[in-house]
């Protein structure tokens, strides 16, 4: 994929939204689209969207519209959605248990190999065909079976331990959904921060504006 | 609050971060910090956090630093964290129990004041000391109650119909974690919408380049 040094930041910033939107186009069988109704679905301007789409190819033709499977499939490869990355989930209360079954972690890239909890009553249990580990199992897992991903969705206070360990443990990139300020300690890691509470603010600032 | 008017889009999009990490440093009994120490908590630059912070009265001294609390307070106050906002949450899976559970609507200027769900087998568990009321409910709770919020945690299916029915029900703004593009069909409403699978393939897409 040579061309992506080519791609600006706020582009690949997109990606991700033009992938959803096309994804669902690509479901409801339809085959083409203009910029323009791809603008009016998306909010963004027409322009825009035909400057951020020519930056890898474009797949449109003038007055024909977008070839929706093709430029789907050239977004995703961007995006590194048919890697097999080994992921671990680690946390399998409410919040782990509705990620692992509910986010399509092959769809994206992403392997999700092993779940792990600190609760000793929660080992054995299923979730999405895996059973739930105890987190005292996870070095020998990592040693057995190399993960490069962990989603974190555990309590604050254990954060900042379990992510020392799993930095020891050679994992390349992590999903964090605790507040844990993980890139000021470890800036050489790829970390995907889900801030439930900033959007809950934003959505009170709208409401309050 | 009358200065907000002056404060710009990009400024207030940073809001919610100052909040969360005013919200550690307080918590962590730090009364004063530096628009440089704070810059390499946050990751932004010191010159970029003076002027954001300038916007609102500042409540720094040079060479002495910000006051947290104020400053705390004060971003509080333009994000609305004070109102209580009546909140509805509709669907009771692990996702909506994981959402019910961890986020602290009081302190973010919601009151959730009833959940929901489908599924008749739910109906009576509780949930943060509410109960799971059915569905088929809706009407008259929100008849009695006057919701203005929903927090949307429901199969992409069931989005659309949902959607209409609290448009009707008066609910003025969503927390939308489904891929239901609502803007694009009701304009007037204020709606957040948390896309994991975005967040997930930035981060394949890290890993990736």
């Amino acid at each position: 994929m040579k061309k992506n040094s080519y791609i600006s930041l706020p582009v690949i910033k997109r990606l991700p939204r033009y992938y959803r939107f096309l994804g669902i186009l690509k479901k409801n069988g339809t085959e083409k689209i203009s910029s323009n109704e791809l603008s009016r679905q998306m909010g963004l301007t027409a322009s825009q969207i035909r400057q951020d789409l020519n930056c890898f190819g474009g797949f449109g033709q003038q007055g024909y519209g977008y070839n929706i499977e093709q430029l789907y499939a050239e977004i995703g490869n961007i995006l590194g959605v048919n890697n097999k990355i080994p992921t671990i989930l680690i946390g399998a209360g409410n919040l782990g248990k509705a990620i692992a079954t509910h986010m399509e972690f092959s769809e994206r890239g992403f392997d999700l190999i092993g779940v792990f909890d600190r609760n000793e009553a929660l080992a054995g249990q299923m979730i999405k065909g895996l059973p739930i580990r105890h987190i005292s199992g996870l070095y020998n897992f990592c040693k057995d079976n190399s993960p490069a991903v962990a989603v974190l969705c555990i309590p604050e206070e254990s954060a900042k331990e379990i992510v020392e360990q799993l930095v020891k443990l050679n994992i390349k990139g992590i999903w964090n959904f605790t507040h844990y300020n993980i890139s000021a300690e470890y800036p050489f890691l790829s970390v995907e921060n889900v801030h439930l509470s900033d959007s809950l603010m934003t959505l009170s600032y709208q409401l309050n504006n």
